[in-house]
Formats: C-alpha cells, structure tokens, sequence
C-alpha cells in the first residue's frame, strides 16, 4: 500500500485490527478516557471480523500510512422507520490533521447512509471538545440538546437482569 | 393471547406491526414530537422484519392485550470491544402504568444484554422527563453528562454525502 499516494479510505480488514487498537487508545487518550480502554486485540477480532459483525471500520491512509479511523454501526429511527448510521469513533493522527482526513471520513460515512436508504448520521460529542463541535456545526450536524444518554452497566446491569 | 393473565413480554412479530406504530405515535405524542413521526406500517415491516432487520422488538401483554413495548439494537464500545444494547423506543399505556410493565421491559433487555455479552444497556431520555430520570437512576444508571449528541439530516447529509 506504500506506493499510493494522498488519502484513500478503505473498508478495514482483520490484518488491520492492531492499527485499529492503536486508533482507539490514543482517541481515548486524546479524550481523557484512556483508563476505560479494556479493548484487546482479540475482543476487536471476534467482535469485527467475526462470523456477527457487530459494527463496520474504515481507515484513512495518508500516502499509503494508517493516518486515521472510522467505525460505525446502524442504529434505528422509529419515527422515521429507517435505519440510521451511528459514528461511534472518528480519529485521526495528530500529526496529520488539517489535511482533510477527518472531513473524508465523514464524507464517507454520509455516503454510506444515503446508499443504505438511513435517514440520519449521528455521532456523540464530548462537550468540552470545542473544535471538533465546530467542525461538526460547519457541516449542518445539529446538537440534541435536549436528550441525555443513560447507561447501566456492570453490578447494576446484572442486578436488574436477575431480578 | 386473551386467556394469559398478568404480565407477559414476548417478542413481536410482523403481525403486532400496527400496535408497534401505534406505540411509536403513542410515545411520540408524550414526547411532544408527534410531528416528527412519518413512520408508516409498511416502513416498519421493511425494516424490522425484512431480509435485513436494523431493530428488535418486544411486546408487553397486560392479561393479553397489548400493553407496551420496547425497541432496540446492537451498538458497540470501542473502549470494551464489545457491543451493547441501546434501548431506541421503551413506551407503557398510559392506564396500564404503576403495574411494573416498564421495569419487566429494561429487566428484559438487560438479560439479553448479560445473555449475549454486551458490557452495557443504554437509552437516551428527554430532559425534562424527571420521572423517568428519577426511575431510571433508582435500577443505577448513570447519566452521561458530558456527551452530547449531534445529527446530521436532510439537506445536510445529502451535501456532505455528495461532496
């Protein structure tokens, strides 16, 4: 692939899962999460690439590097009564932002979402990440203000399912 | 089903598509977005139980008739490489509330999401919906504050998508 030059966004492949474990460790780093990481390689390989795909990935290489990721899954509208696709990570390697990777990425994904007939593209902000909200508004994305995301896991999760 | 007594949750099938929009509109409507719902009967059987389903969905029965329901599919954490359960639609009629309906339909999800390996379940709620919030933080979820949502629709979509 180092013969290619430029960006080329391709659909990833389970060769590709150390770059993507690499991608969501230093996203996480990159949002001050890095202690929730419990990803492994061999989680992203069963869960990815294995016989239920339980979401989709591409990478953005720069002149033939990993340069960057997307991965995303389809979530679901009732009032629409169509899918929707969710961005769940979206990164790009600091030392090669500012060249349109990140735009393409999206790109892409709207691209996805019109071919498949989805209704939305969605994606979650971290409310301090000022630039990246910016970006996203300078694309037309419009922030729910008004809804907040409950999550119940661990100890509470298992309490609620037994009982 | 009219002979069940109680409370009874089952998984729906193409037959319960009509009480399924109907529960949309209903939800909807206590949601003050009634405007927002263009699904239609023929939507939700293209998506929900055609060759590709984007949702699950089961069906509360309260001595037989229907009494809610609850939609959701598979999203996916980066950070625990595993995927999880994200509740799209959770709705009880309104005269059938206080029996514990709600509660059998999370307690519901949470065993599939335990059952099938999924590390968390989470929704989205209104925020000014305090009675929910005050339920759900009451089974320990946890409000994710510092997250916003962005959406990117319509006009928009189209005009990333293309270029």
């Amino acid at each position: 692939m180092s013969d290619s030059t430029g960006l080329t966004i391709v659909i990833a492949t389970e060769r590709d899962v150390p770059h993507i474990l690499a991608f969501i460790k230093a996203l996480a780093e990159y949002e001050r999460l890095a202690d929730s990481v419990v990803a492994t390689e061999e989680g992203l390989r069963a869960t990815l690439f294995g016989p239920r795909p339980f979401a989709e990935c591409v990478i953005a290489r720069w002149n033939g590097e990993p340069a960057g990721f997307a991965l995303f899954f389809h979530n679901y509208s009732t009032f629409l009564a169509r899918p929707g696709v969710y961005l769940e990570d979206l990164f790009v390697k600091p030392e090669l932002r500012g060249k349109g990777v990140g735009r393409s990425l999206l790109q892409y994904l709207a691209k996805v979402a019109v071919d498949r007939g989805c209704g939305r593209l969605e994606w979650s902000v971290l409310d301090w990440n000022e630039s990246a909200i910016g970006f996203y508004k300078s694309l037309g994305a419009e922030p729910l203000e008004d809804w907040t995301i409950f999550r119940l896991k661990g100890d509470a999760l298992a309490r609620l399912s037994g009982g």
